[in-house]
């Protein structure tokens, strides 16, 4: 296989773009990215559902993620909640509903949930509502909020508080096989796809070869 | 198909896993990640190559890349490079260079483009190294740095500067077939995945249904 012909760009080219070519362009640099589905609840109980794909790991111990809002994004709502109640679930998206949850990223007037036709479910006294069509869910309790001066972005970390995951997903060494329990990865602002494994490599070391991991 | 059987966790559940089995698991929560192998050189010209999968969109305009770098891990190389020089690079790691990719993560003496048999490509007067294999390059340039007091964790934010890329592998929309590109996702801490279109769906409106984007 032959490399393609390659295009080179510099950031007066950015500049030269339409906003909305930019805005493709520049959202698929970082590669492939998460799926999330962000549940919260207002002071009053009232739901809220929106998609994030800037979800990240923080720490393992404790056990922390990341989630950056986009002060020009639609789900403002999520933030405010998050910061009245403490609260939120991640809930990875399948296709059986990426539909549904593209959808929610829409300017509804009432809950998401009930505009998409999912299932905000609440389990156990988590404040938070899950997403009943989600196989892994996670609910979260808010830690810290960072103000990225540099374009007002907002990163939101939280503590792992709960996660529910199909029990066949777990491999004996703690590795959660994302691919089996169906979990999509994201491009762009709006493209969506399923993962197919290449391989799991064994911790590398200088004088030892690449070995797979089973 | 019928939902499979769900196991649940609590934050006591975490505590209780073996350090190993838990960085597996946590690892894998935020769901598929981008995959980046960072290029970066000292201020004697020395290279030094490590794959990053925390890299995610800060913003479009000025186009802004976030990076984040766990204080306990192996590349603390690439953190002194970018803080010495001022730049480095992202390249979207390929399957025909995966194990290689992989094995840049193990603690060299030397410079990782040498020991993994990579090429580091200096080009167009960028002060650090590309990777010669890689079909997505990027070049940017040091912004802000952020420390996450939760953990000890630095967030760096750089200017995206250049971007090499297969000229068939851009929309007329600006959109970057990322697939077609062969960019890999991963999860955990190492699992890789080559990504397949699920569909690319219009800006949601609340009075409208999903339609598909070609």
């Amino acid at each position: 296989m032959t490399k393609t012909t390659f295009q080179e760009f510099q950031s007066a080219d950015f500049a030269a773009m339409s906003p909305y070519f930019r805005r493709n362009f520049i959202n698929c640099l970082s590669g492939f990215k998460s799926l999330n589905l962000v549940g919260t609840a207002d002071a009053e109980g009232q739901t809220n559902l929106a998609p994030f794909s800037q979800v990240f790991h923080v720490g393992a111990s404790p056990a922390l993620l990341g989630l950056l809002v986009r002060p020009d994004s639609v789900p403002r709502h999520t933030l405010a909640n998050i910061e009245a109640t403490g609260f939120y679930t991640l809930n990875h998206v399948r296709a059986d509903f990426v539909k549904e949850a593209h959808q929610t990223s829409a300017r509804y007037a009432i809950s998401e949930f009930e505009a998409c036709g999912l299932t905000a479910e609440f389990r156990n006294g988590f404040p938070a509502p899950f997403v009943g069509e989600a196989w892994v869910q996670m609910g979260l309790r808010f830690a810290e909020r960072h103000h990225l001066a540099i374009n007002g972005t907002i990163l939101v970390i939280g503590y792992i508080e709960r996660v529910q995951i199909p029990a066949d997903c777990i491999n004996p060494d703690g590795f959660i096989d994302l691919e089996k329990a169906g979990s999509l990865t994201s491009a762009g602002l709006d493209a969506y796809y399923e993962a197919k494994k290449v391989g799991r490599y064994a911790y590398a070391k200088p004088d030892q070869p690449v070995s797979e991991i089973e």
